[in-house]
């Protein structure tokens, strides 16, 4: 079993989700026929736009609010390969914190239901200065509010 | 033989050089266990960057005094691969025009001295505001100016 | 306009075609929020897997069946640049020919419509040795002989 | 400060090490005019080629006796940006440890030598049949012996 690298705390609402449906293109694979384990970082980042693009939080607004969030930390582990042309499913999840952070994790599932890939990302919340905020800013934090009406709902 | 993409013309300066040493990168081999060939793309455009620093040409300068030089044609033609770990050398040419375009061509020459690809783009010069120059701006005048000059000399 | 990069000539049956809905990741864009322009090897490698796909020609088969088919040239011209986030749709043609060769086109096409990219590859046909054919194998010969039979049907 | 990922135990070898000195290339930067974090895992396996490199550890040589040697995980800790242009070093750290597991660490370090990123990997060592070994192979072993036995001296 994959143990959970955000487990939630009580009260605290389940986690929001988005995933891709993705193939492996020829240039993501190595010399090994696998996917090179850098391009799991991408396929990170695809799954962290799902989420974000069903859950209406915009990179781009979020930027022009003066708010940048820099990846902090990201680990990957690995389980099994995926090979070229493969069908695989990103499944990312955005875990709630009322921290001035953003954690995310996913998983990379292939077409039999294997797990291959899971990881995590760290995104720190800096003002347009590059200075760490010590809370969410105001629409960050409207955004969370909903987040656990909604659950408790 | 290979034929060159940006023939002299009578008078012209012979072109400005660069070259960068590198070795073929583990993430730039394919499943073939050849460099993938949309990887040439950045191979050139090291060259490009090669020739710029010799010659004192800044990118970022450029870009600061509004003039945006995006490519308009890139070709690549394929007669050798390389393999991984292999040594190579990259070795880009500024072609002499008075033209407002920025024409370089590149060749990427094995250990043994093979030649495995050579390819050119050309690049448009553009104001700010996006529309294409019919000169090239003063800056770049005197640049092609004291080119001509030391050629002559 | 842009100008057919292998114009059909008299008796030759049309294009076979794919296309592929895509959106700009974040990792594809350069310093100047626009799809960096060595990116478009690999869209257009999506688009001949997608026109293979429809017309039920494996590269993997052929691989197995000893022919190599490397990349001999490829051209991109652009005409308008894709920013982040921005759906796009890449079209695919295979083109016609007895040659031993395949001849692939190529249409980056954004949410408007507005055609940013075009471009071509060259592949050429070698047996397992490396060396180049004088005509395609029979296998491909076969899938010629369809395409122009549907054709003229 | 930055804590070490594999802290040594009392009577082990320190690691053993390489470098890289590169400058950022203009298609590793994001729109942010930053290195895409995801880049970082190409860096890191300079480091390892240049450890092995530097100490006689052939790559392919591992893969030709049968040895496999997956990343099992990746983790990257980001403190400082790179931006485009800008010159940095690689230094990358083969930790000691007779596990049938391979331990790298690595840190990027810019021109005024502030550690910008630091990670690590670990590689799982297969036999040819993908079965995780319990002991390093016999040449893995010599290997390390050699270390343990220069480091005493």
């Amino acid at each position: 079993m994959i143990k959970p690298y955000f487990p939630p705390r009580p009260g605290e609402p389940p986690p929001l989700c988005g995933s891709v449906e993705r193939r492996v293109r020829f240039e993501e694979v190595d010399a090994l026929g696998i996917v090179w384990h850098g391009r799991y970082a991408g396929y990170a980042e695809e799954g962290r736009m799902a989420v974000c693009r069903n859950h209406g939080i915009g990179y781009l607004d979020l930027y022009r609010q003066g708010l940048l969030t820099p990846i902090k930390a990201l680990h990957i582990d690995f389980h099994h390969p995926l090979r070229f042309d493969e069908e695989f499913r990103i499944e990312a999840r955005l875990h709630y914190t009322e921290a001035a952070r953003i954690n995310f994790s996913c998983s990379i599932v292939n077409a039999e239901g294997r797990v291959c890939t899971t990881g995590y990302s760290v995104q720190l919340m800096l003002d347009a200065q590059g200075e760490q905020l010590l809370l969410p800013p105001p629409g960050y934090r409207e955004f969370l509010a909903r987040w656990q009406a909604q659950h408790a709902a």
